[in-house]
């Protein structure tokens, strides 16, 4: 510890501002957790940097309030077109795939400059936090050590980082070469005009120099290191990252194309017969990026000086794209960004250091960016983590729920970066001329492996998608070597919702508000604020076997010992740590909802009754209807009980009148708080 | 004069900075006019307040980039309920109906407090304006002069008006005393936290002291006194608001109710045997708006003193309600705002003066609030003034456009208050015990009553909708008394699209972006920002007979003399003053943008081809088909040219080939300018 330096507490502290870790300062802010959260660098970026967001991460967004600004700001992409030589070796479209699968999400993928996604964000934390939380910037790690004694003691500090403040100059330089999820060459020279409302960030930068070269002190209970491919975190804890670089180069170009290329403005897989691949992703305000393969293949290794790479120009990226794309023409007036990089798939040997300090996006897994990938799945390694975290932090669950970030995020990191290799090296291959052509690269199978990158690209859909393994909070079946469910009462379990899969994020489709006829996106009631849900799914309300079962459980659910109130502090709110949501499948019409036991829609005695618990699968009048039972698979006659994560992923499904089941899930990691009010 | 005051010319001067005069300087700042606006009152409105959105006015808003935030933060009202007495004398709910007729529009009616609109108005015209235009408070006109020889002189500066910086003391206590479109009486003591961005008002509030007492004379070209019932500017011109008062008197709680009624989230009216009505407005934030019959009717006079409205309290009027509600029981713990009024109805005998000084909103029509009509009334009168004047002032239209502004918006008023007439007494009647009862309101009377006023509410559908007249710039057919047309050629054109009526407000469904499949209503592409459209629907471009004539109206539209470069300023944009879009009927999957004419798709040297001018009539992969040629009545194998003026309103339905029509629509009114960039 530095002699005379200050000394703070916080509850987390993370290392990394740009999206894995403003996620987790969402979650933190959300919750009400104190935390810190400090990047090296001096300002935030300003243009180039990854950008596409998949459907998931909009829904992500919209559970923290801001996918609509996502959403209205961004380029959309609807359709992608595959080009690749015809029989005579002319450039020619070849197939047209839907970019985002129609119906696995309310959202479809969208392009927007990581700037922006970062300007979300930090609003959401300084609205959430109410201006407590906001990044330090021009702020550097120097020093880690974890007191190992005490790192099972809830209580405990085990976490001690020295924070050096840089200088202005220090701070300044890093924020001009920009790493694009690989190797990094040089970045552009021009500014854009895409982020109007950075001015105070920029008067911020101006006063960094007041605390420069002061070292601090912080003690922390948690600590997440989303500090990029270079990770300092992960060198201290002395993980590595590992992987394979391939000698294939791509360039990339931001600019507003003048072109006779008729699918500009789609995405696009470009093939040549022999001048090399680009991809051709449209983005906002005119802007399209390329991606551009460059034919000269030295091996650039990473410890190559830049006088290695400095025949690569805009200009050579952009002639090699003129060769690909021939005979379309397209040169630019506008340049906004650019870059190069090598390909290589990596991921940490180790996500957690004693569940008390995490790796998080870049830090463990880096691939090609041209999946449209990286980004998403750094914020959703945070998604996942935050709230676990926080419920710890607060003393409402147990530290056992942790060690399901490495179980369930490793997984992932490495389903991703097995896609990435394969897709990499299909999308950088010669096309085959023909059936014969066995060196060349069948566009078939092309097709084919975008058509599942599609798929992974979602975040959601079965194949290659999230689905998170059984543990203390994912109530799964155990599955033999050919996939069948060893466990019978769980495989009886999960078919009386067959199509809300455990493990999986909840589906969304409309339901309405039993009280105003309002239509929601499930999804929508969904917010994420760290509370986790009891969904009862009572059918038919109107027959007296389905009422009763109904009664049945709130009875259990509104004694003195129920886990509603166990688990829930005393002078908390009665749905602060789990909230009970009912959806039936009734007519509206025939109910109001005094007809549904207390339990189901609390009373406050300033608010009154709660007009927000309790929904219908109805026909609305103006968003047509979800039909939720059907698309969910839940009979309307048997219902059934789902318990969700505070992320929306599945964590139970189970009998509508199974009272203790449910009592026993939360059991096992929920800690007795001794009432609420 | 006054002596020594200084002197400011600017193009348009606002008094009143409610919803008509914001709506106003929004569409000023958007199209870059030199304007400024001024408010007598020290601060914004923070409670209370009309405030229920009509969906006509959320699409206004939606052209303007702001009604996300609108629809976002407030209640949406789907349903309304009817509750009278049953035979045996009990109050039952006796009907639902739809609150927003479906399928008229993509936004349903919502409710939300004026405050939050207002700010929205704000941040739009702080945007457009770039932080040139904000509201001046605190300041008053005193003096009104019109030099009557110069009216005609485009570039004359007629207005004279002397303001007057009031101080702090004098300008808040107008803020505590708050008009609903009718006599106030009294407004409640307590504040409320729906306007948490308010800050830098309350602080430029603070420093009003400072120009405390000065006097500033202002030179104006145009002028709109959007300043309230009680209106300065109309008296000044010496005009009158007619009509009549009743001596119903209605006191308004905004509360968060604890009730077992069980309608109280939705939109109800509710009839008592001889107790009076309430109306229920369940808004946002879980406050309830209640309006309810107070039944002890003194007359209230224009000139009665405070002291005879004393009996009223909230606590009666509460009562009020419990007796009106009973059976079922209401009460609050929190109460927001409160108020009474008398009900009237009162319009203007003038809409202008000279077509230079306008009058807007509450200074012209003023009636019961409870239709939820006022303040989108008032908007849209702004809204049909706002692009006038600007493209008056920019010298690209003719001063005659202008008079259209009392001719269409003077008919909306009368209509208004007849209607409102009629639906107040229905209301604030008894209901008839039987059908032999000839004093009491029928209920069957009173729901249709409620369903026309419902489609009044909308500001779209046909009945007692707005539909403005024959005039430049809307070229309808003349009708003969039965209503049909002496114009044969116009009756031809107008069949061209069935369902696009000249007069009324384009509708909308969506189409597909050509170049990238991206779907849009089409109303999204009809930005409010001063510029005249012609759209074509060419039909199916595929037929060698619609390509012809598509080709040969475009040969002309690119023509040196062609009306789209006559009328655009030669530094100017080529679709600044009109937009040329394109929406047709083939295969979008057989068509790339090229195979349209270039005048459809203009090239920019920097920007290159211009992507968002083509659409096309398909099914969207994610979000349906909108069939816009069947809901529009246009053949695919005829098509169409439609020409919208900058409010969406429909001007001009003709054939696809007709030039002719196209360009003698224009030269009524544009001024030509000589070529275009």
């Amino acid at each position: 510890m530095a002699v005379g330096a200050q000394t703070d507490n916080v509850d987390v502290l993370i290392v990394g501002a740009g999206p894995a870790g403003l996620m987790m300062a969402t979650w933190l802010a959300k919750c009400g957790v104190k935390t810190r959260i400090v990047d090296k660098r001096g300002t935030k970026v300003f243009n180039g940097q990854a950008d596409g967001l998949q459907c998931r991460t909009l829904e992500i967004f919209d559970s923290f309030g801001f996918a609509h600004r996502a959403w209205i700001e961004s380029n959309h992409m609807l359709e992608i077109a595959l080009w690749n030589p015809d029989e005579s070796g002319v450039l020619r479209r070849s197939s047209r795939i839907p970019d985002t699968i129609p119906g696995i999400s309310r959202f479809q993928q969208v392009v927007l400059h990581q700037g922006r996604i970062e300007r979300f964000f930090l609003d959401a934390i300084n609205d959430f936090s109410q201006g407590k939380v906001s990044v330090e910037r021009g702020v550097m790690p120097t020093s880690l050590e974890i007191d190992e004694s005490s790192v099972e003691d809830p209580e405990a500090y085990p976490i001690t980082v020295n924070l050096r403040h840089l200088s202005e100059e220090e701070a300044q330089p890093k924020q001009t070469s920009t790493s694009v999820n690989g190797t990094v060459i040089q970045d552009g020279l021009f500014r854009s005009n895409l982020s109007p409302d950075d001015t105070a960030e920029m008067l911020k930068t101006a006063s960094l120099n007041e605390k420069a070269d002061t070292v601090e002190v912080v003690k922390a209970k948690y600590m997440l290191g989303a500090d990029g491919a270079h990770s300092w975190v992960r060198k201290e804890l002395g993980f590595k990252l590992e992987g394979e670089s391939t000698d294939y180069i791509w360039g990339v170009l931001d600019i507003v194309p003048i072109t006779d290329f008729p699918d500009i403005r789609q995405r696009c897989a470009i093939h040549s017969a022999s001048s090399g691949s680009v991809m051709v992703i449209p983005r906002e305000n005119k802007l399209v990026r390329l991606y551009i393969q460059l034919t000269r293949t030295e091996k650039i290794g990473e410890q190559d000086s830049r006088t290695d790479r400095s025949w690569i120009t805009p200009d050579v990226i952009l002639e090699s794209a003129q060769r690909i794309m021939a005979p379309y023409k397209i040169s630019y007036r506008k340049l906004d960004w650019w870059t190069a990089y090598q390909i290589g798939q990596r991921v940490g040997s180790s996500f957690s250091a004693h569940d008390r300090v995490f790796l998080a996006g870049d830090a463990v897994h880096t691939h090609s960016p041209k999946a449209g990938q990286g980004m998403n799945v750094s914020m959703q390694d945070s998604f996942n983590l935050g709230w676990k975290v926080a419920n710890v932090v607060k003393g409402l669950a147990s530290r056992s729920i942790l060690k399901t970030y490495e179980s369930e995020r490793k997984g992932i990191a490495q389903a991703l970066i097995d896609f990435d290799h394969k897709f990499s090296r299909l999308f950088s291959g010669r096309p085959a001329k023909d059936i014969m052509d066995e060196e060349g690269i069948s566009m078939e199978k092309f097709k084919e492996a975008f058509e599942k990158g599609n798929l992974f690209a979602s975040g959601i859909a079965p194949f290659l998608a999230v689905d998170y393994g059984k543990s203390t909070i994912v109530a799964k079946p155990d599955l033999d070597e050919s996939g069948l469910s060893t466990d019978k009462v769980a495989a009886e379990r999960q078919a009386l919702a067959s199509e809300v899969k455990l493990g999986m994020r909840m589906p969304s489709v409309k339901v309405l508000n039993q009280s105003d006829a309002r239509p929601w996106h499930l999804q929508e009631l969904l917010r994420s604020n760290g509370t986790w849900r009891v969904i009862l799914f009572p059918g038919n309300v109107g027959s007296e076997q389905q009422k009763k079962r109904m009664v049945s459980l709130c009875d259990q659910l509104s004694g003195e010992s129920s886990f509603l109130k166990r688990f829930t502090p005393p002078s908390a709110r009665y749905d602060s740590v789990i909230e009970v949501l009912t959806v039936h499948a009734s007519n509206r019409h025939d109910h109001d909802i005094f007809d549904f036991p207390e339990v189901l829609r609390p009373y406050d005695e300033v608010d009154g009754w709660d007009y927000n618990k309790i929904f219908v699968d109805n026909q609305s009048y103006h968003e047509g209807h979800g039909e939720l039972y059907k698309s969910f698979g839940i009979s309307p006659d048997k219902g059934c009980v789902i318990i969700l994560r505070p992320d929306q992923y599945v964590s139970y499904v189970g009998e509508l009148d199974d009272y203790k089941s449910l009592d026993g899930f939360f059991s096992n990691f929920l800690i007795p708080q001794g009432g609420s009010k």
